[in-house]
């Protein structure tokens, strides 16, 4: 099957990064490794709607090996990627060992505590799926033990959510957990009621949706102040515990934290043999290879690439182009030809807060509200991967918008058992 | 909220048992607490099709809140239930006590592996969403722990699959995974090739599907060998361990072993003062009444009921007729009326094998392959609980049926995790 006098191209990580340079080095003369610890592709823009319980984890999810079957250059492996050898040009995979010609690194990245590791038990943050099934069973359960609860204080406590960090995530899950306790559930609870739940989300900054521009963040405050999401920014988080969070002398008691603020860089950057930058990103050159290390490149998340003195947003626009864009440099090399540099093209950003609710940057076009809304709902219906998951969330959105239900409102798994 | 002088029906499980008798209970002057150690009811037909990742989690499970929103007089509370005291009329959940005037104990049986609990961990079986979760991945991951091993011995025990029981459950479960090795993954794998994928179905009695007549029996067989299935009939199993199963001399070398084979009723039903059956059913009165404790009814698969000398066999409808008659009972004793005794109805019997094969037997007549099928989606469909749940798993279906793709083939958690 493998044809062994082509080069030989190991990508590490199916996210959109990776999954990209795969595909655009379709026709290229090369053999191609894929390697990632999970089976599948994640449309991670969706994962909060995950959380939230508004769909399953397969809507969002395909498998690498049935996106990339026609793509007979490839190999799919689901393996745990152990280290890096630059200087031997091989990986350490947990079935053995692989050697490359060209090392493309797409691991992405973590949230991260800034040092509070032990926030991590309290506070869930959201990256893959199994932290979504988490979240949502926290969530869901905390309405459970207040139905449960006869103590009031207690009870209170248990209808008080925070999520910390004002950046996109945070804002979805905070409008969306709102909507829940104001729309979903009502009149679903005998002994307590559910709107009377209280959503803060704290912003250690001095504003939400801080790539955005400020006249956005004021209105995605007021969508979230309509949504009754309290917002505190420029509060920076103290402390964490399971009876809920300090932010300085004050105290916000609840039982379920969620965590949305820092990211962390895949700890495989640092076995490139490059700099990398205070959250443990890669610094790349403008062709996205390391230093000293013209076969290994690094895209998405895990890189730190710098444009006209801003930095490229980790975001899944940057990280798609920033895979093609290797794809193109391998393909020039191995025909001797020279590459341009690496150029991001910005075309906007939007971020969606609820119902009707979302705001929406493209090149100066500013717009928020429903328009917006409408505009982010077929963005990402366009986008989301397999003809059959765009019509199924279609559905699913469409039946949510005018019966405020949830489809994915299940509890599977103990909160007993440890968190998987 | 609630009505102090009205009686106090308990409800203990949310399955077909005791949700078809809270709603049966929706006009009758009661009180009503329902209590599951889930927050759904599952429409247990189609857990298969979960473990096979045919269809996701959401698609067969409903929030049991949700479903009896609208019913007043019931409060739901997801709850551990930790004993019952039927002299003492009450009931200890994790959060407290609950007495009460009637109880309906509904919590059903659990797969059980004949005392060798040690057999568990290899073989797990199908009860609830976390079986089937397990399930799925242990069988997607077999075919890529195949891809990833070089070793030919070891690669043809990845592809080797032995499923315990030839009733429904295993007929189902070794039809479908016959079809995914055949159908679904073939053009996807580039080292190992899951056409050589092996499935036993290894059944102790003289036949499968033992509830069928024996000519529909013959039939399943015939269908299950032309979709490639291995059937042992008469095999006891004597052990099972990582490796595969032993039937007294023989061996089935297998790295993925399925239990289908026993059930053992909740230990719930040894609390009720009355007398139970070999595994662990309770023998109730024509009235479903305990013995000595007229007040307390047992309904669903914890029940041992005999009409005619035979016993009713624990299938949903049979289920769902005895919560409906119990609330008949319960209505009858508040209005000082006598109840006729309970009379289960037999619709018929189906099972299905896998694409356009099924067995159906309605009253004598009976049907099998294509037509067998058709009847079998559209009765599965239709029951299926929820309408939006019925849209979506119709399109997962008809989907499948065109492509032969499986929606649900994400694999999330860690196999080294516990397995929850």
């Amino acid at each position: 099957m493998t044809q062994p006098l082509q080069p030989h191209v190991v990508i590490l990580g199916g996210g959109f990064g990776g999954l990209w340079a795969t595909r655009a080095l379709a026709s290229a003369p090369v053999r191609i490794t894929l390697v990632d610890r999970t089976n599948h592709h994640l449309f991670q823009p969706l994962l909060y709607q995950v959380a939230m319980a508004g769909l399953s984890s397969p809507d969002i999810a395909a498998p690498l090996r049935h996106i990339l079957r026609q793509q007979r250059n490839v190999t799919v492996l689901m393996d745990e990627i152990l280290a890096i050898d630059v200087a031997a040009k091989h990986v350490n995979l947990a079935s053995g060992r692989v050697g490359y010609d060209y090392l493309v690194v797409a691991t992405g990245a973590r949230h991260a505590y800034f040092g509070h590791d032990d926030w991590a038990r309290f506070a869930p943050g959201l990256k893959n799926l199994d932290d979504a099934r988490l979240i949502r069973r926290r969530m869901l359960e905390a309405f459970e033990h207040a139905e449960l609860e006869s103590d009031p204080l207690i009870r209170a406590e248990w209808l008080n959510f925070v999520i910390i960090g004002g950046g996109p995530t945070g804002v979805e899950l905070a409008g969306t957990l709102a909507e829940i306790a104001r729309h979903t559930l009502p009149r679903e609870f005998r002994r307590c009621d559910p709107r009377t739940a209280n959503v803060h989300l704290v912003e250690a900054g001095p504003r939400v949706l801080a790539s955005m521009p400020e006249s956005l963040s004021a209105k995605a405050k007021a969508q979230l102040a309509r949504l009754g999401v309290s917002v505190d920014t420029g509060q920076a988080v103290t402390g964490i515990d399971e009876r809920g969070v300090a932010l300085g002398e004050r105290r916000l008691d609840a039982r379920t934290v969620l965590w949305a603020a820092g990211v962390a860089a895949s700890r495989l950057g640092s076995q490139l043999g490059g700099e990398t930058d205070r959250v443990g990103r890669v610094k790349v050159l403008p062709d996205l290879s390391v230093p000293g290390h013209p076969d290994v490149f690094v895209v998405g998340d895990l890189a730190s690439v710098t444009q006209d003195g801003v930095p490229v947003p980790g975001v899944a626009p940057a990280a798609k182009q920033m895979g093609a864009y290797v794809a193109d440099v391998i393909r020039n090399r191995l025909a001797d030809r020279e590459s341009p540099a690496f150029h991001y093209r910005d075309f906007g950003n939007l971020a969606t807060v609820g119902r009707l609710a979302a705001v929406v940057d493209i090149r100066g076009l500013r717009i928020s509200g429903a328009l917006a809304w409408f505009f982010w709902l077929f963005a990402h219906i366009f986008f989301l991967i397999g003809f059959r998951n765009r019509i199924v969330v279609f559905i699913d959105w469409i039946w949510s918008y005018f019966t405020y239900q949830r489809n994915a409102r299940i509890i599977i798994g103990n909160s007993k058992d440890h968190d998987s």
